[in-house]
């Protein structure tokens, strides 16, 4: 089976296509049903990552789905869900692509879906707009799905990809990837790739292919400011024991001005100015502010940066939860005796979590507080009238951005604009941030993220969905990058 | 009865004692058991104010103990539990005095009890420290037994009260007292008094007699600063949607200074500067900080007021409470739709809760928030950029402070200072807030409380307690009260 597939390859390696959108499209339209209905066959097995024996039945059905595309197949065994690798060796290409999309999905919660069963696909809507309601729909097993699709429709036209072609599902990217890095040491030969490409999370709102060239890391701390032992009465005492919800107040206020921007000494230090280039890209991604503030019910953005694609830049301090004693039901009228804020520090390329959290803890210091890393006791009160504690609330993911100028993103973006007569959306960075950074720093490789479905997708909700037009575009998204 | 009593106080009052506290503690020595007996039966009769049988037998249990010593005794109805009234005419008295109790309790949690039913009473300890341990021992039993008894002692030496006495027993004041100020209309010419002492709450922890005069009041109040709609993602929109966290975190930073001090315009404006009459009381309070500092664990108190009785002197705006999305279990990487603060505004004489509300208003309107008084719809959301609600948690209780001149103030503090040898501690205004002041203001007379119990009786918690020396001791305070 590898040798014909080798055979039919070399063959179509020499063709070029007219119109790689049109073959493709020609293709899917005379085939729409059978591509349907493989994409239900897939949705059809369960794939939340605890339930271990479907999740190895999702990775064998696909090792089929592999095998008969041609691909070299292999399940990965790792310390946890198996990994399902494929490698499609093209003769004469000098590059090697690694495409990622994992094959698990969120937990589900049935009685909260519009369907019986999460696991038995629905389709609803009409026309443009007709969907298919079922978990992992979107996230993320349609990509998985359209990367074969897109390789039977060139196949039809005698198309072969222009690189080598290396894939990689995973099978508990919703339960934190933490098998991913470990199972480098065993696979990394069979991983090696000159890029990566992630096949994940909801395209540009505006509807046109999407290529982000990387994605914030996070670092998550818990920030709390000690009062007294215990709560004490607010009559008794109040205007004389110290009060740790307001000095919490305090201390966040002085992270931040009124605009937005964090005070912390040097926290952007690190960044470097944006340079032209920079500022072409950000300015060139569609932007409906004024419908985005509407959604959110906003009246005005920060004003520390001028545009959200400006604004994702930059590192953040954002407070992303407070507490104290008790507000409403159970209020008591009392001094209490600490508060803290959960913070979340979103991390550029050039600000490691170390850093940040350095700074975050000077800062601290700076304005009175003596550090703890435990609750302090009777010695530590009695010395220090400002005492706070940092607790890092789980390991950081640091940042990833493949630089714009880098030769393998270049050939992306400019496949993509050949197939589709114009420029994919361009985010120098996700705002957000994805649990495969880990794994593109240990490879060190570069990485983009090409994210293929819908933007209302619903993902990690109930009722996740695929909008079949912006499926069936995807495969040509796909036979694009192939193509390049 | 009544003749016969009358008869017999009107040849009492012509003696006066040489020493009255000896003539009490001798008869108390010799009538200790009589004295417990009497507490304890009392103490048997459960009294959570919901129980309205035993309520009912209390108010009856405590219409006999008055009716035994020549009381006019009554039980009067109100719109929830009844009130004991007692007067006895003093025959060429030219001052009434209105003592109150309350004969209600905090409700009870049998199995954290160290005994096996709170309404059993029971002795621990040994010598200076025996105590009973029971519900309402300390809270507010005891002082309608050490009235009687004072009354019960000073008869055996002939020795009447110098004023008309009338006293006031409530069962529901651990449920809000919320039918005291309506029964006014209803009882008015018996509740008519030149003095109210209340006796009530845990003396100073010297151990010394104790007067307040006055208690300061309390107003609650939640302020919510709105964020977008719903929670939005932290990554893909940290930096640009305002977090509202950060917001009330700087709008609490605005309302009071590094060292304590609050900083809303003209917040201590109605204050008048402290006399040096003033200051003089609140210079004689023994205060020892550093014990106070150690068992709060505290290395330092605010700044913004020298000691502790001065702190009390002024109102409060204490954080009692925050919360925004969550924190620890739960957190999740987002900008929080809301964050809310619950505050607790304590009073003073001299700054109604209306007032202070309407300084906190202004002053956030001032930092430039749009305040709503109900969740904002989208049109406000469109029209204002900074959007906070400001809710009153429950109707304030205003300050009362009766002053250290009032002739009837004068005449306790001389009487207790006469029987004791020194000037009892006088606090100016305790700090917390007593539900007794509603019905204060609308009597109009002046009014004085006299915690006597000792101050680590375990109040309103399981394992609450009487610590019997005190309680003898407090005989003698309530004597000299009744023959100043």
């Amino acid at each position: 089976m590898r040798v014909a597939a080798a055979v039919l390859l070399s063959v179509a390696l020499v063709s070029q296509p007219a119109d790689l959108r049109s073959t493709v499209t020609t293709w899917t339209d005379a085939h729409r049903q059978a591509v349907l209905d493989e994409l239900i066959a897939l949705l059809s097995i369960p794939n939340v990552a605890r339930d271990k024996p479907n999740i190895r039945r999702n990775a064998e059905h696909i090792r089929g789905m592999l095998a008969r595309r041609g691909f070299t197949a292999e399940i990965l065994e790792t310390t946890g869900n198996p990994l399902v690798y494929g490698s499609l060796v093209v003769p004469g290409a000098t590059r090697t692509v690694l495409y990622y999309c994992h094959y698990d999905g969120q937990p589900v919660d049935p009685p909260r879906w519009r369907q019986p069963d999460p696991f038995t696909p629905v389709m609803r809507g009409e026309g443009a707009d007709a969907r298919i309601y079922a978990r992992s729909s979107s996230d993320d097993k349609a990509p998985i799905v359209a990367l074969l699709t897109a390789l039977d429709a060139m196949k039809s036209a005698h198309l072969s990809p222009s690189s080598n072609v290396k894939v990689i599902f995973e099978g508990e990217e919703e339960a934190g990837s933490v098998s991913l890095v470990p199972a480098i040491a065993r696979y990394r030969d069979r991983l090696k790739a000159d890029l990566m490409i992630i096949l994940d999370g909801p395209g540009h709102s505006s509807g046109r292919p999407t290529v982000a060239f990387g994605a914030r890391g996070i670092a998550t701390v818990n920030v709390t400011v000690y009062g007294p032992k215990t709560g004490v009465h607010s009559g008794n005492y109040g205007n004389w024991i110290p009060n740790p919800a307001m000095r919490l107040a305090q201390l966040l206020a002085s992270m931040k001005s009124d605009d937005g921007r964090v005070t912390i000494a040097g926290y952007y230090d690190a960044v470097p100015p944006l340079s032209a280039e920079d500022r072409a890209m950000l300015d060139g991604v569609p932007e409906d502010t004024d419908r985005m503030l509407k959604t959110f019910g906003v009246a005005e953005p920060e004003k520390a940066f001028p545009k959200l694609q400006y604004a994702l830049q930059y590192p953040t301090l954002n407070v992303r939860g407070l507490v104290s004693a008790y507000v409403g039901a159970g209020a008591r009228t009392i001094i209490p005796d600490r508060a803290t804020a959960a913070l979340d520090l979103r991390l550029v390329k050039e600000t490691a979590a170390d850093l940040l959290l350095a700074k975050l803890r000077a800062h601290i210091e700076k304005q009175g507080y003596h550090l703890v890393d435990a609750d302090p006791d009777d010695a530590t009160r009695a010395k220090f009238s400002r005492i706070a504690g940092i607790e890092i609330d789980s390991p950081p993911t640091e940042a990833f951005r493949t630089p714009a100028s880098d030769p393998q993103a270049r050939a992306v973006v400019a496949a993509i604009t050949r197939t589709f007569g114009q420029p994919p959306v361009q985010l120098r960075t996700l705002g957000g941030t994805v649990p495969i950074t880990p794994f593109i720093k240990a490879m060190g490789f570069p990485a983009l993220i090409v994210p293929t479905v819908n933007f209302d997708n619903n993902q990690h909700e109930e009722n996740e969905n695929l909008r079949l037009t912006t499926f069936f575009d995807s495969i040509s998204v796909i036979a694009a990058l192939l193509r390049m």
